[in-house]
């Protein structure tokens, strides 16, 4: 399959063809036509049938789509078919937040450490796994073949900790610290900027406001 | 300013705009050109000039951007000359996460108010903030006119929550559970799946190793 000139884009859109299809699997539905699909997720049928065209066409004329193939493919071209050792850097709410987000788990990315530098979490239990120093980083990272870090440290550490978790072989870093990490080539990274999406919302809300 | 035409695609890139420039205001850069923001922000030169010619173009030929001019106007745009009363819903891990970011409270997001349906964690205070019932925050929507409610509960209730949320007149909804919640017309929702990006993230360590 080639992957490699398939856009940011429509990768972009991937995970959320990959929900709806959970759903309706979930709920018993065979098949779906591009129309259907369209109507729930709305956005065009055509549009969908450009981004699933990517893909080499899961889609039968007359029939639609077969979901469970389709939910399977695009978990396979996600890289869902496989399980990622995940630790989070960062022990305060929003890192508790996703250490208890059992759908992770289910995706296949495994929680395996939790790290902080404040002494008066070490040792608690998060999903049954004990905070640890953030001096014992490294060399978790390292014996453990860790895949993924999930940065919920502030800004201010987050470029050196990263630097520290790439020198251990990390591959992919999810990062919520409020700045765009730059790594070399070969290490992934997905910065989550929160603020972004409620900006979003306070445009609508300003231009809806406007506009009466 | 005719702001009805701008595509969302824009929209959402604004954001990032303005945290960069944020921070080239706070380093007390007084002017960019669209080259130097290039660099820094990792995106063409040619996109940076026709995102912000949608706005009327700032920027003037051998000078560049004024940066405190555009941070201002971009911030304008957003709608973040004004304040925003927001309210969360949910004071789980990351309903707090949420509610100690003051970040937000910088942007002109007041946090007012948090609820829960765990008697557990009412009185519990927040930021100065007592968690409330949920039976309480209809009556406190009306009463505060709080413009923005934050979800951060399961998806089995975010659709309830939400329609009585919107009887009360919210005008926004800053959307965590893992739905895309419809609204009315004149209500605005942004629809938040940090799973979407661990996905995106997962893509590309496959695809990485797939290439290697």
């Amino acid at each position: 399959m080639e992957e490699k000139e398939i856009s940011q884009a429509v990768i972009g859109r991937l995970p959320r063809y990959f929900r709806y299809l959970g759903e309706l699997r979930d709920e018993g539905t065979e098949r779906v036509s591009s129309q259907e699909l369209s109507d729930i997720m709305q956005v065009t049928a055509s549009q969908i049938r450009q981004d699933l065209n990517n893909f080499g066409g899961f889609g039968q004329q007359g029939y639609g789509y077969n979901v469970e193939f389709l939910y399977e493919e695009i978990g396979k071209i996600l890289g869902l078919d496989r399980k990622y050792d995940l630790i989070i850097i960062g022990a305060g709410n929003l890192g508790q937040a996703l250490a208890n987000y059992m759908n992770f788990e289910r995706r296949g990315f495994l929680f395996r450490g939790i790290f902080d530098n404040n002494p008066v979490l070490y040792g608690k239990k998060i999903r049954g796994i004990e905070v640890q120093s953030m001096e014992c980083m490294e060399q978790y990272v390292l014996d453990n073949h860790i895949d993924i870090a999930v940065l919920t440290i502030p800004k201010s550490e987050a470029a050196e900790v990263a630097e520290k978790l790439i020198r251990c072989g990390i591959k992919g870093i999810w990062n919520f610290a409020h700045l765009d990490l730059k790594v070399p080539e070969g290490v992934q990274v997905e910065n989550v900027h929160l603020s972004d999406s409620l900006m979003k919302l306070s445009y609508n809300i300003s231009r809806f406001q406007n506009e009466k």
